[in-house]
This record gives C-alpha cells, sequence and structure tokens, in this order.
C-alpha cells in the first residue's frame, strides 16, 4: 500500500483522572510526561511517524484544550485543519465515525489508524511491524483490533475472544470487564486478548459498518466536512462506544496478536510504577527527594524537598498545590478523590 | 514568701531538630505552636506569670534567635535586659550558674525556679500547686528537682532514685536512659520519677553549690552581670549539665513528685501526636487535608492540599519548602534526616 493511503486518527479527548495530582482538568494525561521525555501525545505521533506523513494525521480533541494540542503537535507538522475539536466528550464512536467521513473525503482509498493519545508502547518497531500486518488485514476489508496478550489475569481490561481460522484471527467476541475467577481462565484457556482500543480498518469499510449498525452517526457526520455542521449535530449523536456500537454486533472483525510491544493503558500509579526503572529497594524516587530505609515506594518530588523515612509500598505525588500520599494497591482509588474534588468545585480538581 | 522574690529562668537556647520540617535551625521548637494557639515559649511564660512578676522573667537563649525572642515575650513586659545571650550554645550549668549570679545581685533572697521553654504542661492549676510546694523546699535550702510520675516503662528520660523521708522526697541518685528491662523494674518498683529539667532553689544555694561542684563556672559568672564579660569568659566554661556537674553530687536535692500535670517533653512528632485530639479513626488532620479510609495517621498541611488514601500510623508534616512522611514510630529518625541536611548545607535544614 503507498504511504500516502495511511492515516492515523489520535483520540485525545480525555480527561482522566487516574493520575491525580499530577493529571488535572486541564491538563490530562496525554499531555504528562509519565515515561520518557515526551509527553504520551507526542509519543504516539512520533511513534506512527515513520508509517504516517504529517499530512495524514488527525487529532481528535476538545477544544478546551487548544493550547495543549498546539504546543504537543506543533513539532510533527500537524496542521490546524487536521485537528478535530469534539464540541463536547462523547465516545469513540462520534469521533472515529466524523474522522473516517473526514478521511474518506479525502482519499476514498484510505486506511485509517485509531488509537488513543495516552497508552504506553516500549517497543515501537514491533508495534510497527504488527501495523504492517494490521494494514493488510483492513485492505482485505476486515475491522482489525489490536490484541494484547494477556501477561496476567487482569480484571481492570476488557477482552477479545478470538479463534485462529487459517492466517486469520477473528473476534468471536468481546468481553467486559471480568471478574479475577473468569480472568484467570481466559488466561488458561489462551485465545483471549486484552482490548487495546486500537483498531485500523479502511474508512471506506467502517463508514459503511456506521451505515448499518449506527446510521445515525453516519448521516449526521457524513456531512461534517467543516466545523460549522459538527457544533450543530454533535449534541443529538449517541454517547456510545465503537466496540459496543459497531464491533461487537459487525462480523468482518479480526485481531492482530500483540507481544512483547511494551504495551501498557498507563490506568493508575500503580500501573505507571510496574514500568519505570527501580532501585535495588524497588523505588523510583524523581526530583528533590531525601529517603532513607524506603521499599517499593515511587516519589515524585515537584519542587520542594520530599523526605521519607521507612515507607514500603507507597506512592507519593508533589506537585506545587498538591500532594497525593496512598499505597500502591490503592492508587486506582486517586479517581473518586478527583471525583469528590470537582464535586465540591476545588481548585485542586 | 513574698512573690518578689520569685524568680524564674527560662531555658530557650535549643536547637531542636526533632520537628523538622516544623522546626529548623532558624526557628526550633520552642517557637512553634505544636499545641495550642502560642509558642511553646509563649506557654512556659504565660503558666508562671501567675506566681512570678513580669520583671523577674529571665530568658537564656542564644543571639541567633534575637527576633524570635523579642516576637515571643514582647507581649509579657520580659524587657531586654532580662535576656541572657549565651554566645554559643553550652549546656545547663553554664547558663543556669550565669542566671543565679546575675538574680542574685539583684536580690540576694531570690528563689529561682528554672524551666525548659518547650516542654508542654496540660494543667497549669496542678503544677502552680507543686510549684509552691517546691519553693517551700528551697526555702529550707533543698535543691529541688520536679519528678514527674512515670506513666509507661519509657526508655528516653534519665531517672531520679527517691527516697521518701517524713515529708521529704530525698533524691538518691539520677539514673541516665534506662534500657526497656530497667525502665519496667522502675516502674513496677516505685520510687522512681522522670527528670523533668525543672528546678527550684534560692540562687544564694545553687551558687554555692556552684562555688563547692564546678567552681570554675563560679569564678567566672559571678562577676558576670554585664554582656561584655561573658563573652570573653564563655569560651572557658565546661560544656556540662546542672544535673551531672551538680546535682548528682550534692547530698541536699529532692523531689516533688508530679503526677497529672499533663507533662510530655514533646520528644518527637509521635509524642505530640499522643496528646493531640483525634478523630474516630484515630487521626489529627490540621489544614488543608481530604482522607479516605485513614487511621491513627498524623497529617498536617500548610498550604497546598495534602490528599491521602488507606494510610496507617503515618506523620506527614508538609511545609512550604518541604515534606516529611514517615511511620510514626520512626519519627525519632527525623534527627538524623535534619543531621544529614545540615551535614550538607541544605537550605530546607
Amino acid at each position: 500500500m503507498g504511504i500516502n493511503n495511511l492515516h492515523a486518527v489520535i483520540l485525545a479527548g480525555g480527561s482522566g483522572t487516574r493520575f491525580w495530582p499530577a493529571s488535572r482538568q486541564s491538563r490530562p494525561k496525554q499531555f504528562l510526561n509519565l515515561v520518557g521525555k515526551e509527553s504520551l501525545l507526542c509519543q504516539t505521533i512520533r511513534r506512527i511517524a515513520p508509517k504516517v506523513p504529517a499530512g495524514n494525521i488527525w487529532i481528535v480533541a476538545n477544544r478546551r484544550y487548544r493550547k495543549e494540542i498546539k504546543r504537543h503537535t506543533a513539532g510533527f507538522g500537524v496542521r490546524a485543519s487536521q485537528v478535530l475539536w469534539e464540541p463536547s466528550a462523547k465516545n469513540t464512536a462520534p469521533a472515529i465515525g466524523w474522522a473516517a467521513a473526514r478521511i474518506h473525503a479525502v482519499n476514498p482509498h484510505a486506511v485509517m489508524v485509531v488509537l488513543p493519545s495516552d497508552h504506553l508502547i516500549a517497543n515501537r518497531t514491533k508495534f510497527l511491524r504488527l501495523l504492517e500486518k494490521a494494514v493488510d488485514l483492513a485492505q482485505q476489508e476486515y475491522l482489525v483490533t489490536f490484541g494484547i496478550v494477556p501477561a496476567r489475569a487482569e480484571t481492570g481490561y476488557g477482552y477479545l475472544k478470538t479463534k485462529q481460522d487459517k492466517n486469520v484471527l477473528h473476534v468471536e467476541k468481546f468481553i467486559e470487564k471480568p471478574n479475577f475467577v473468569k480472568a484467570k481462565q481466559f488466561l488458561k484457556n489462551g485465545g483471549y486478548l486484552w482490548n487495546s482500543g486500537m483498531f485500523v480498518w479502511k474508512a471506506e469499510v467502517i463508514l459503511r459498518a456506521f451505515k448499518k449498525y449506527l446510521p445515525s452517526i453516519y448521516a449526521d457526520v457524513g456531512g461534517a466536512d467543516r466545523q460549522d455542521p459538527i457544533q450543530k449535530i454533535w449534541n443529538r449523536l449517541p454517547n456510545i462506544s465503537v466496540d459496543y456500537g459497531i464491533l461487537e454486533k459487525a462480523s468482518n472483525v479480526v485481531a492482530v496478536s500483540a507481544a512483547g510491544i511494551g504495551w501498557s493503558d498507563l490506568g493508575s500509579w500503580e500501573a505507571l510504577f510496574e514500568i519505570l526503572p527501580k532501585d535495588k529497594a524497588g523505588n523510583t524516587m524523581r526530583g528533590n527527594v531525601v529517603s532513607l530505609d524506603c521499599r517499593d515506594t515511587l516519589i515524585w518530588a515537584h519542587q520542594r524537598l520530599v523526605a521519607a523515612i521507612g515507607l514500603n509500598d507507597l506512592v507519593v505525588i508533589d506537585t506545587s498545590d498538591a500532594l497525593l500520599i496512598c499505597p500502591k494497591h490503592l492508587s486506582q482509588d486517586v479517581k473518586n478523590l478527583a471525583a469528590f474534588l470537582k464535586q465540591k468545585n476545588r481548585s485542586e480538581q
């Protein structure tokens, strides 16, 4: 396939609260340097760049992040016209349908790869090799999902139940986050993959699926090739994911099975901590930290000195106006805290 | 005894590091509001005020704390001439000898009560009643120590071994900080009291004891009734405590036995935490704190929000430039941390 036919759609609309206090309403996770020297959004663009020309990279985001989007995409040659501003946060189907219509209008033969903007993929080479395979499948008119080979009985992800048929891994079923017993069973049985939320398909093929399974979105976004119309129709679009609205129903869904690409959805401080380099005592300390006898502890200092004595399995995140302290295994509860701050309309939300 | 004969000497030279990061080299514990609305130094002055006229209150401190001393004594009518500036930190004997000489020069009949500036006494009424008793004993030419009835087998204090003889509790022996086995034995045996470092005696009587047991100090401070001379002789004075230099040797040492005065030397964050009011889960939270499921945890926020989830037995102390996190039972190790910062000449020391 000619490189000019490959487009990327990067979903940067998330307002994640799981990395509070580093992430804020005004600066969600995709704009943070959680791992490495660039934001996750920049890493996502840079990862795809060898296969997708800058003029084919589309960003879907909320206009409230206008400044951040500009700052993080400036170095890549992504033009303002390639950013699709969602009038409000909806789920993935409206954003993907809109992007598909725009891309199809530019190039009816385009293949589009849909990527979350806030995941980590440590091994770019392996990822790009799998992407080639996915693009091949997409050109055979499949709807292709990236499935991650499970590393553990994870209860935090959706799963794909797959069945090999000759060279193609068909997705038989989308499974919502399972309980631990089921997750263990999946791991044991094999053939189950984590649903990574990365997809590859021809714009034409996914638009045909929209027409069939989500005709209201199809009808509305078909004409939305400028900003004005989308403002008017956005409110009436259903708040639904592409998984639930289309992929669970379509019969031509296949997976590429990804192992060893170093994928993480970075769903919590604990998940991040797992992949960060550690000292001999299992600690990761960043910034102005003095510690004595700490073990398995993550400390991110901001400017002030953080002095830690005898801590175990703790997460300590310092910022200029808020500090988080919690045991590693409770770091998922940060979203409750962020919800509480929002409810109270606190400045630290 | 006429009230005008009673003088107080408040030892405010301490440079304590045990309450880092709230206490600093430039602002030691006696200047902090750890409990209540005033600094410990102010509380010490206010406690004694009903028995000692402002003109009889003497403060011994290092000149580096000139501003703090001025600020904390200003409201009490303590004149600048009543502050004795130690040229450098020595132990208690030089300071007490010097103060005794000054007081004796003003009033040869004076009784002086010596008080640390950084201890807590919650029950002032009981304390003042005991003070009256101590003053009576002092007028009988005894060297009187305040002994605290032990509440537990404490290994952090020195002890007084006492023996009742008619109405007088004689101190037979001063005992250095014991190990836990000995401390339990003391508690079981009875007759052992914690050495609080509070003393009452006639200026004339303690000067006589200096002449006998620490003649070098006696000779030097006898003439030190102005600032100039003390600067010259201070360096050659021995660095010794009044307990070790005099009280262990003198035969006229007695104790008043103090129970229920709510005494604490506030030797660590843990010791402070013990006496602070707590919520149902055993927490003390001060300032801008949001907490979920914490137990037995002390959090002092400064300005920034401190968000805590699922913490147990932890101490979290936030200040503008430094943050401390440690388990309660390790809060004594803060002094090691402060020593480390001093060694590195860090701004946060």
